[in-house]
């Protein structure tokens, strides 16, 4: 089987494809799962996600838009939430809270983007983080026929540092599941798992993780660094029924 | 002063870029350099270097075309030579000729779209490879006020390990020069440089050189491998006369 890794969306995915923004947009996602979430909705822009909101057409007594109880939304720009969002982008936040019967509707700046990209392509799109990496391995060798594509989203249009070390670590795992030939992407990332540290040492020194210490969500950025903490994979669902919108939902 | 690599061409250099496609057009440039070119002109098509070929509505006396004397074309598209170039991209080839008198033009896969993309935003554009890693450093040193950037051209939009390898060469040479702040393309580049093993077994072990080698041009790649052999560093011109074309010279 082929292992690709890929340190920037690239498209052109045949068969699985492993969707990576620990820094959050993935990890949130697994923490949204693991409490109760029936399922998640990554939308293409936040105009999407807003849309969900509000029951159409449908007001109470004083004229006001009705809310969409079976959705809440999480998500942000730049590291902060969203106006009119329910929530921002924190896994911390996510895991101190129950979602049972919920539907959590997100959109982030490079996460959502990647797994976009990933499911005009791909057979089978799985988002994968280090909280999960261990089972998203697992998972992805046991759906996949071909190929393995590991998709880092990274930030901006530039690689992440915190994706890529991550990539290594389901690379890793990925290796002592069976045979791969790895192709450049995946030998970087594997290099740099090897190489590079520990979790939290990797993901507090990048990039993403020193601004979103700035921001003050440093708790953020160590929640993201436990490994395969989570048996929870997010899994795009068979059913595909709002226009703009990716729903995941949970495979143990 | 800031490092920055960027594992693919980005865009939004404010200071000096150093553009690197390691196999092979950025060695073989360096090659024809060394040779004795004049300069070389790096063309946005193949369609641009063509129309250099021929001096504009002249012909001789069987009403043919006639060349232009002082142009040579050189480029690739898939590793292989084009049609009506005279050379392909090897510079094994490139280092056998005297080019005295002459300017290069050039058009490949994947370098000479690098540098176009470089050389919108950029103040000043290098290039540079294994063999000139060295002077290609020192000049940037030299040259850069704020921020050196090294571009890795990759292959078809995707990461290629030689380049990366190589920007680690380079990123090394600079933190010997000098105090830099470090961006995670840097951060990775230089992990794989220090774990990677010796150049000719990075070289040989990318994709790309991979693929070189079952075109029967693994001489190009053991050329390509060669570490800070030369002095000579392309410049970016300051007379940019040609539409669609960069006119590089050389730094010594």
């Amino acid at each position: 089987m082929k292992l690709r890794v890929d340190l920037l969306p690239h498209g052109g995915y045949a068969d699985t494809a492993l969707v990576i923004d620990v820094l959050r947009a993935t990890t949130t996602a697994v923490a949204y799962l693991e409490r109760g979430a029936e399922g998640l909705l990554l939308t293409a822009s936040p105009e999407v996600a807003l849309s969900l909101k509000w029951q159409e057409g449908v007001h109470n007594e004083a004229g006001e838009p009705v809310r969409n109880e079976q959705y809440l939304l999480g998500g942000e720009r730049g590291g902060l939430p969203i106006t009119g969002f329910d929530f921002g982008n924190s896994p911390v936040e996510a895991s101190q809270q129950n979602f049972t019967g919920k539907h959590i509707v997100m959109n982030t700046t490079n996460g959502t983007g990647a797994a976009h990209i990933a499911a005009q392509s791909a057979t089978r799109v799985l988002l994968a983080s280090l909280t999960n990496a261990h089972a998203a391995a697992r998972r992805a060798k046991a759906l996949a026929v071909d190929e393995i594509a590991i998709v880092c989203a990274g930030t901006d249009e530039r690689v992440g540092l915190e994706d890529v070390y991550a990539a290594g670590v389901i690379a890793e795992y990925l290796l002592a599941l069976g045979e791969f030939t790895v192709d450049d992407g995946a030998r970087i990332a594997l290099t740099l798992r090897r190489n590079m540290g520990n979790p939290l040492e990797a993901l507090s020194s990048s990039t993403h993780g020193q601004v979103l210490e700035r921001l003050g969500l440093g708790e953020d950025v160590r929640y993201a660094s436990q490994v395969s903490e989570s048996t929870v994979v997010p899994v795009l669902d068979e059913v595909q029924d709002i226009e703009g919108a990716l729903r995941f939902v949970a495979s143990v």
